[in-house]
This record gives C-alpha cells, sequence and structure tokens, in this order.
C-alpha cells in the first residue's frame, strides 16, 4: 500500500543498527522494525539523516532498505533517497519502491538558497525518481539550511503530482503548521500529510496546530503513539501530562550531533538493538552522559513504566 | 566592583524594553533592572544578542547601558560591545566601564573559521579595548556560527590578560564544559567563571558538569536562582524538580527567532516591562502563541506559584 | 544633485584613507577626491565594504562621509549606510543627505534567504531612512551571501518609491543584466541604473550587455573611464584591447581578502594616497607580492602609458 | 605507476562528457583523453567536482574511472573520491587503484570548521580507503567553505602515510604556497607536489612562489602546459606573454556555475567532445554568451593559433 495524504499517526525514524565494528546488523533491524509495530507506529522511515544513510555505501543502502521493508508488515515503510545527484536518487528510489516501500523521502541540497532554486530543485528531483513515486518533502532548515516558506512548499506541492507528505522540522515551526492549514482552509493548497520531527521537541503543541502525527526517532515511540492519540481524541491535559514527563529525557536525546548517541544507547538499553556503535564519523557518550540517561529514565518511570528498564548495563 | 573569574549565580540577560513604537523605554529599564535584583541575580547583561542591541545606534546603546548601570546597585552589569568594528567596540567599552560596569562581553563575527583566525581575533579586540577591561568570551556557535573547541577557549584564555568569563553556549556543551574543567584541574587553564546560555534548556546538568552558574533571559529568573542554588547545595532531585516544572515553558520561550517576543510577552504578563514591543525587524506572537504560552504558565503554576500571573491580559 | 535612474558612467568606490597609526587621514580623502574627478568619473562612492565602513565608529563614518561630500565638486557622492539595524542605518543616512550626498548605498545583511525575507528587508529599510533619499540597491553574493534572482530584484525596485540604481556584483552576473534589461523591454520593470562591480573583472562584457557603467575601485579608474566610454560608442575593440591590457592587474587586485592591500598600495604608488595602511583586522602585502605587483605594472604600462609609475617606493 | 611527491606539470581535470540525452558518452572519453596526451599533460584527474561526479551513481562513477583509466596510456589517472561517508569512498577509491589509477583525490564535507575536525577527517579517510593507496588532498574554500591554514595543511600531511600532493585551489592563494614552501625548507613538512586550480587563474604568479604544475580544466590545457614549462625553464616574460593572451577567455570560462557550460562549449568546439551537455541540475548557455566566447576564441587566436577553430557551429 503506497503513501497517501492521508496518512497519518507515527511515523519511526529508524536508526542503522551496526555491530561494534561497523558491519550492519541485520538481526536488529528485524528487533527494531518488530518494536516499532508492537509499540503502535504506523510507520517507518528509513535512511534518513538520523539513520547514517551517507556512511552507507549504494549496496549496502538498498540492503538495509530491502530488510526493513521485508520485516515491515503492516507498517509502511518510508526511504530516505535524498543524494548529491539525480542518478543516485533515481536508483535508490527504484529499488526501494519494487521492493514494496511506501514512499521515499527527499531532503534539499544545502546549496539551494532562493524559492526558484528549491522550487526547481523539487520539480526535477520528482522528475528523476519518475512518475507515481508518492513522495515526502522534508522541510529542515537548521541541519540543512534551506529556508522554505509556507508559500515555497505550497509551490512544490501544487507542482507535484506525488508529494503527499511533509516532514515538518522547521524550527520554529508552529506558524508553519498553522499557515499550511490555513492554505487548505482557503483552498489554495491540496490534502498533505504534515508529520512533525525535531525529535518531538513541541510534539505537544504541533499536534493542537494541526499536525497529522509525528515522525521522529526519540527512543520511547510508545510515548509518541500515546500523545498523538490522546491529542487527537481531545484530551488535552493527559497529553501534555505524558509528554512534559518526557520530556527532559527528550530534550537531552534531540542535542545535534550526540543526539543519535543517546538514542542508540536508549534503544539498547531497551533491549531493542544490539548495540549502540556508529561509523566513523560519530559522536559517542561517555560514562558521565550514560549516567544522566539513566538519572533521566528513572525519573521518567516515575510517570511512565516503560522508561523502567529492567536490563541494567555494565559499567564502561 | 569588576568582574572576576570568582564570578557566579545568575547574571541574566536583559531586553532592551521598548515603548510600542519603538522608542527606548526608560522606566521599564529601572523596573526590570530592580526586578533582577529582587529575584535574587548576582548580575545582569545588557546590549547582547537577545537585547536587540544592533537594533541601536550608537547614542542609544551608551544611553541603554548607563541606565542600567546607574539602576543596578549591588547587581553586576556586563555590556555587550561586539561590533563589526574595533572602533565602535572601543568606544562603548569605555563608556561602559566609565559609567560603572562590571565588565564588557565580545562575541565573535561570524566570518570566523579557522583556530588561528579565532585567536587572533580576540587578541586584537583585546588590544582595543584597551588594558584591565574584565571581558567575557561568548560561544554561541548556533546563531554566530563560530565554532571554538576547547583547545581554542584555552589559548585564548591564556593568551588574555583580562578574560575571566565564557559564556558558554555552545549546543550541545556538556561534554565542553567537562573538558574546560579538566584542563584546570591539569593545570593548562587558569580559573574561569562558566556561566551558561542557550535559555537555560540544559541548566539542570550544566551545573553538575561544573558551571558557575547561569548567563540567559528566561523569564523567570527567579527558577535559574533557585536550580543554581539548589544544586549547588546538592539538592539534585530539587534542583530537577523545579527545572523539570519550567522546562515545557522555558523550551517554547528558546525557540530561535520567536523567543524573544515569547518572553518579552511573559516579562510583561509579570508586570516587570510595559510593553513586548520589539524593534524591526522582530517576531511577534499571535493570539494562538500567547495563548499557548498562558496554558504553560498555569501548568508551570501548579508546582511554582510564581507562574500564576495575578495579571490577566486583555483578549486580542 | 540627487542620484536618479539616468545615472551612468564611472563611480569610484573609495577606499579610507589612513595614516599607519590608524588615524583617519583627511588629507589623503581631498587628495583622493581630486584624483577621481580628474581622471573623468562621475561619483564616488564612500564608506561600502571596500571602504572599511564596519572598522570606523559612527562619529568618524560621519567625518569620512563629509570630508569626501565637502571635496567632490561636480562628483556625485554615494554613502553606504549598511548597519547591523535600521537605527544606524537611518543616523548615518540622514546625516549623509544633509551634507550633500547624492544617495546612499544598502547591502543586505547575510542572514537573509527566502525572498520574502530579502523584499520585507529592503521595504523596511526604505521606510527606516525616510522618504525621499534615493539609494543603491547592492547585489553582491559571494560576500554577503544573499543571493537575489532577477525577480526578486524587480520586486525590490518595483515595491520601492526610491531605489534607483542597482550596484550589480553577483558572480558570474552577465545573464543577470540579460535579464534585467529584459524586463524593462516587456515594460515589467521601470528605468534603474545598472553600475557594476566585482572589481571590474567582467566590465567588458557586462557594458554590452546593457550596464550604464562601473562602481568599483580598481586602482586605475582612468581605464575604467575609458572602456566604459569606448564601449557606450561602438569601439569594442578598441575596448576590449585596452580591458585586457589591464586585466592581469585588474586580477590581481580583485583577489578577496587582499586585494584591499593591492589596491592601496597602486593608490599609494600612483601618489594618490600617502599610506596603504589599513585598520585592524586587514590583510598587507609582502615584498614578494610587492614586486608582482610593480612586475604587472609595468606590463600594464607597454600599452598605458598611465600605468608607468615614476614614483619608485623604498624596499622593505 | 602510483602518483608520488614528485609529481608536476600539468593534470587535467577532465568534464564528463554526456550525450545530450544525459548518457555517460564513452567514445567521447576516449578523445578527451587522447586530447590530454596529445597536448602534453602528465596525468588526468576524473570525477571532480568539475566532472559532476555528485551526479553519477556508483555504477556509472565506476565506469566513467575504467574507461578514463584504460585509455590513459603514459598519462597518470587520479580519481576523485570524495563522498559524503567513507564507505563509499572505500568502494570508489579500492576500485579505481585496482583499475590503474595513479591515485586518489579527497576533498573536505562542507560541514568541517575546526583545525581538529579538519586533521580528524582527513585521518579517518586515510584509514578508510586503506593503506598504500596515494591521495591529493583538495584544499578549495571558495566551493567546500572548509579553510585550512598552511599550518593544517602541514599537520595532515604530516600526519598522513600517504599524502603526496595538494590541489591548491585556495583564492587568494599565492602566500600559501609561499608558506608550504617555506615550511619544507625549514624541515617541517616533507616533499609534497602542489598543483594549483582555480581555473589556472593565477598560473603565472603561481609557478613562481613555488607551484609544481597545474591541476585544472582550462579548456586550452596546451596553454597551461606551455605556461608551467616556460616558467620552470625561467622564460618569465613569454610565460606571462601566453598566459596573458589567454587571460580574457580564462576568466570568462572560470565563472562559478556557468563555467563548465563554457568549458564544455569550447572542447566541443575545439573537436574533442561530441556534445557540450550536462546533467541537471546543470547551467547552460545561450546565444549571447556562446557569441561573447567566440568573440574571446578568436582574439586568443590572434597570439595563440590554437584557439583559431576550424570549426564553425551553427547559430542557435
Amino acid at each position: 500500500m503506497t503513501l497517501s495524504a492521508a496518512a497519518n499517526g507515527v511515523f519511526a525514524i529508524a536508526p542503522t543498527p551496526f555491530h561494534d565494528d561497523g558491519r550492519i546488523d541485520e538481526a536488529s533491524i528485524d528487533r527494531l522494525t518488530d518494536f516499532y509495530g508492537e509499540v503502535g507506529c504506523d510507520g517507518v522511515t528509513v535512511l534518513g539523516i538520523l539513520g547514517e544513510a551517507p556512511k552507507l555505501d549504494a549496496a549496502e543502502a538498498e540492503i538495509v532498505a530491502k530488510r526493513f521493508i521485508k520485516r515491515a508488515g503492516q507498517l509502511q515503510v518510508i526511504v530516505g533517497v535524498s543524494a548529491p545527484g539525480f542518478a543516485a536518487m533515481r536508483a535508490l528510489a527504484r529499488t526501494a519502491m519494487e521492493a514494496g516501500a511506501a514512499g521515499v523521502m527527499i531532503a534539499p541540497p544545502p546549496s539551494l538558497r532562493t524559492d526558484d532554486q528549491i522550487t526547481t530543485y523539487f520539480r526535477q528531483a520528482e522528475e528523476a525518481i519518475g512518475e507515481g513515486i508518492p513522495w515526502v518533502l522534508q522541510d529542515y532548515p537548521l541541519t540543512l539550511s534551506v529556508v522554505m516558506t509556507p508559500s515555497v512548499i505550497r509551490r512544490i506541492v501544487m507542482d507535484s503530482q506525488a508529494c503527499v507528505m511533509l516532514k515538518h522540522e522547521d524550527w520554529p515551526g508552529l506558524e508553519k503548521i498553522s499557515a499550511l492549514r490555513g492554505f487548505q482552509r482557503d483552498g489554495s493548497l491540496r490534502p498533505l500529510s504534515i508529520l512533525t520531527g525535531n525529535g518531538g521537541l513541541f510534539l505537544d503543541f504541533e499536534m493542537e496546530r494541526g499536525a497529522d502525527g509525528a515522525m521522529t526517532g526519540y527512543a520511547f515511540p510508545d510515548m509518541l503513539v500515546d500523545v498523538v492519540r490522546l491529542s487527537r481524541s481531545g484530551a488535552r491535559d493527559q497529553a501534555h501530562d505524558l509528554f512534559d514527563a518526557h520530556l527532559p529525557l527528550l530534550r537531552y536525546e534531540q542535542q545535534p550531533g550526540v543526539g543519535l548517541a543517546v538514542r542508540k544507547y536508549v534503544l539498547q538499553q531497551r533491549g531493542v538493538i544490539a548495540s549502540a556503535a556508529q561509523r566513523k564519523p560519530g559522536a559517542t557518550i561517555g560514562a558521565t552522559a550514560k549516567a544522566e540517561v539513566d538519572y533521566l529514565l528513572a525519573r521518567v518511570a516515575r510517570v511512565d513504566r516503560r522508561a523502567a528498564l529492567s536490563r541494567p548495563h555494565a559499567a564502561e
């Protein structure tokens, strides 16, 4: 089943699990995929920035994407196909869709500056991957340094046949969601799924502004699932209560650079992946940081028992 | 009394209060200064980035600095003197010190890239302002795009006669504090006060890593004062409890771009400044955002009564 | 006489002459101004990027601008008023116009990215300096990192009451001139003077594409005057012959960073300014570079006797 | 024969020839390779930035590299292996060396800022490609936005077993060559071949500062070969005379963005490649620009008959 503008809920951004020596850990891919399904995710996004995609060569990227897709079951899989050139983007997009992906995700290259450069890029990208492949527009200025106004996003979507979703991670971004939903109310923008990123740091209010859910990699996707559900059902205070209980840890995990190391460490503590290793160049966290995370987990666990990790880890 | 490497506690980063029409609001400067003293701050930093310093002309900058200094009483006043050139930097630094400032703060210009460019710049800056003026090194890569390793900071400090404080706001930055304190333990770095910024987003752990306090503009400096005190007294859990209660609001206020609008709105709600106006170009917050802030304030108030604002504001 | 969209010819970008100890050299300002008039310039632009404007404090900037204006005679003087904030921009613009400037020049701050950010900035800048002051739009992406499409330039000009000139220094930029002139042919852009910069590196073809002249600081403005005149009179080959004879030196002088040091050195050799000193931070050229420049001057002098400098300089 | 620190002369940066429809044009690769050999080049560098390497997928990159290598005869082939991650870099480096490449070239990723980040990156890159592969360090701040001081280059080279050449294209860069040669004179830097890029814009003086030759893509490598030879034999004036005759065209070809379109157009006019097509996203040159290039060619031909192109092209 391919991705549509009606998509909603939680799409987990998956890290790529490696063995300590840097080889791809396929067993952990399977376990991670199962985990996302079990906690109630609707989809999983692989080979994103967080997924260390640029550190894989072309053959490895295919292997990883196919492994997630094969295991995914009911989960929709979105494959990040951002690449320095369209040939590589097309090759991976085709392979992924043939293997059963629900759609692909495209981020703009950092060199784009003007509105026209940005809209032209996405027109060419859609042409490159070929007709009929649903794709997700990634809007992530903090990391990509490409700034898209709501109007530019509207132009991209309205120019396109197949852009069905926005991965929203502008920062700040609440007004952007309101602006895009306003465009839809005035009839100038067609239906578009908006899932929000930024580690979930503003998920509480993003839902209230009109987001359809989250696409982010916080190591407790189960919390994201609950907050999205509570918020959509109108249980505002409960949504915030649960969100706020996690916020100290979520904030810690959302740090640029070291965030992935924290996330892999927590997923490892939760028993989901075997190793927290990253490929070079990658950040690591030392004993002090691990103790800080453990302290935060214990504090979260006072409200959310899922953070009470039964698996104690060895000292460094 | 001039600033020294023994400085600690909370130095509030002061916004510059304007009337709705953009004129400087001197009565609000006085009230704001008094407020910082009443809530227990040790100092106040004026004409920083947050203080809209670049929007003032040279004469206005002097007026603002002198007004804060005159009112400050026991508070130490640090004046931001960052400028595109050394002549303007020197002029403001001299004026500020003559008026009674405790020290000045210098941020690097965004064009600096290599280690040598950075260390040379600060050597020239110190020479420009003249001997004997204690100064604060601002390390804020997210906004300034200048990246200083711990070793470069050490070179700057050890080259300098008068650099007594680091305004730490690298992000992530916990390991940087640990690295600098490690340099001091191994004897390669002389005493240096480290106050942390970034809106206070990591103050809880920054204190535990060895920070001497906070220099940031969160609209509840009273909370910052308490967390710094609790943390220094070893009351770890209480420090985190109070910090966590404020974190949802603090995070909201720390958004780039709109953060200052939120902060001025809260300070206005607290009755400290008369208007939330910024000079152009500036962000504003609309009714939805104000309602979000009010909701967050009400939630904070369940734990910290200081957030229960008695002064209801009119609807927009 | 104020600047209009009919302006053409050569506007020299003036360096700011300093004494060796960094003080402003007013006698050299006078001599430099006279020189520009004698060689046939139509105007002079002061306090630009090349003019080390950011290294002057506010009072000094006024002194420099007024000195040039007072001496200018028939030359139209454009004053660079770019500043981090509108208050400083307004103050200098008012002072300059009252002293007799023909207009002011405004460059965008490097933080601008989207088309809307750019057009909004110039609308606010025009509002800030006040009605009726003719201004020059500076388009210099290489240094300022702000990219304006021809359409954005059109929006800025058509939104404005008083933007009468484009300082064109996009690189590459030939197609941009053609595009803007095309807009005028199709009636969508009102009259606009286009003077080109970039050290004159493409002046030969820029004239053929429709530029009205040059606004740049090459140390032989006499050559620029001749090339503009030859090109406008249809003497294409002669224009290129003269231009090409200077190109090796012009290229050498157009190097970022050290270019100003070369330029001041040549102007000093020509007897126009007393010292080649720059304020810190500034580049210097050593003995090898000076010898390279001398060699290039000697080669130019085979075709253009004005480059045969009679004033030998002492060895370092 | 693998690359060594004794390498000198001219290494042409090869464009990748495409058919009009974007397919790789292998016949033109062969003709281009032959051409470089016939005009006296010592080597050829393929899959560089100019070679549109990021627009090829991994399989295509291998095909292109192997085709050049197979045809190269006496020419040493350097393969650009810069990649967003080490896995892709390693894969291409291994393939290239097995196919007979003389070495590989590595550019830093744009995200690197501090001296330590830069030196660490190249240490990891060398480790990734594996021992014993000679590599070229590319120093190209204008495009890559990574600034390396001479000291950092020295650290990289002295840390490395296998870095044998610097592709020097800092701008300005003359003093950098002098600084590096000074390091060698004082014994702190081991032997290192320095070939200069930047389209050859400063080749005349770069040779005099101590460069070993050129590595650049100017469409008249025959001129580069002559200038390098003349300069090394001490025929200074002749070297400059020939260089200066080409400079107007060389400057035109060195424009960022459109330069490659000009270069491919000239190579097509010279009968070396069949089509000037680039893959998207790519610049094109229109009728006016082509006529400008033709005019420049005719002017060069007055001094250098090789620019008198016998093959007239059809009007657009």
